[in-house]
């Protein structure tokens, strides 16, 4: 058995040990939850108040809404928004399915071109309890991405902007490597070198990286404009699988046009 | 017991703000980062001192050695220990190799019949820069099964002891159910119900829990012991497919008895 001392045990009940020991991780009563979707390597992310319970959750996958409804239960949160970083071509959002679960809002970008029930541009703040995200457009993998900063809490959610030692395709979707570049440059490698930011995707195992990080081994981002154009020119990627599926059923915020397999696997 | 010296209760009196906004996540200047092998669904975890920069690796596996060294070196961190968990069954563990790569010492616990440099029991503490883990023994899984605890920090790495919503079979390797049973609820349920709880495993894309939530939600062991025993008699789960090469090899701490197709990989 812990025998932890009394000073301890005060301490657990002054203000500044509510910031350090939030439900998991974090600041200012953030409750906070990365997960992964292994079929398309797609991060999502669980963010609430830990006071009002208040939750949003930053682009969630189609098949993995089971397990993203019932964490939110878990942890006795209200789910107010699902938003997306963008409009995905390697999977299903999974924004439609929750709102029928909860009833939240979809979010999006106006860029997007897709449909959500709110859509935000440059400088939206998006709230959830005491806690404040503000949206900056970051285009280049596609028209409408956008970075999600929470400044207090020193974190970013980049989609494929930026991915880590990475970033995203800019060969479809309105691809545009030169905006992609001057977005990270001007929009995200100015932020506080100890911003840690968390990507859409991750194909290795790793889960976050810093602001200081990528400014100085994004083996891509880090070289001139002119470079890195030719580097994106030069990829010769494969057409991606899934977005002759994932395209039509992301444009209606994943509540219609669901591929059969899918809705069969998700019932 | 824990003996927390006058020195570390001062520290928790100190400003919030250093110890919110280290390198990543956490406190007290305290690096983190969750690493995960697909292939095995292990997490490895860095841990480091962002002042004096000594960093420990707990569970690598050795198909991941090569990230996990090229992120000590881009953090700029020193790699003093690569620590276990428990001699695993499913994977081999990158400890040798980074060995040769950094000059590290490996530990794991005595009771897990395992080489190493240093061996661990009940109640002893590792420490990098000025953090301390406290070691909890933890059988059930297996004999040498331990929990490393990061009581300031309000962390426990918890092995194959217990997963989220789950927990480690204990039909071989000395397995014994009411052992992992007694050491989770009189070792790990006794933390602070905000603890964070990050395990060896997780299958669905999880990635951490808290012990208020397995206690409130693990479906195994919030049942009684008799319930339990008799959960864990009747998984009939099959032969872990990698325990005849993997224990082999880590009973040598993953120095020797690597078998040629994993040889081939690293290379």
């Amino acid at each position: 058995m812990f025998a932890f001392s009394r000073l301890q045990q005060v301490q657990h009940l002054r203000p500044v040990c509510l910031r350090s020991f939030s439900t998991n991780m974090g600041l200012n009563n953030l409750i906070f939850r990365q997960l992964f979707d292994t079929t398309s390597s797609t991060y999502t992310y669980l963010l609430a108040d830990s006071k009002n319970r208040e939750a949003i959750l930053i682009d969630p996958v189609i098949d993995q809404v089971k397990r993203d409804w019932h964490l939110v239960q878990d942890l006795n949160l209200t789910l107010k928004y699902a938003v997306n970083t963008h409009m995905h071509a390697d999977h299903i959002t999974g924004t439609g399915e929750l709102k029928k679960l909860s009833g939240c809002k979809s979010i999006i970008s106006e860029a997007s071109g897709a449909k959500a029930d709110i859509y935000v541009k440059e400088n939206d703040v998006i709230h959830f309890g005491e806690h404040k995200i503000k949206v900056l457009a970051t285009p280049g993998h596609t028209n409408g991405c956008v970075t999600y900063y929470l400044s207090e809490e020193s974190m970013a959610f980049t989609g494929d902007t930026l991915l880590i030692r990475g970033c995203g395709r800019t060969d479809f979707q309105e691809g545009n490597a030169a905006s992609l570049y001057n977005n990270v440059h001007q929009k995200i490698f100015t932020m506080p070198d100890e911003t840690k930011l968390y990507p859409a995707h991750d194909y290795k195992g790793m889960m976050s990286t810093t602001v200081d990080e990528e400014k100085r081994l994004n083996p891509r981002l880090t070289k001139s404009l002119d470079d890195f154009i030719n580097i994106m020119d030069n990829l010769n990627l494969s057409y991606p699988k899934m977005i002759d599926k994932a395209l039509p059923a992301n444009k209606v915020c994943g509540l219609y046009e669901i591929p059969e397999e899918i809705a069969a696997k998700i019932k």
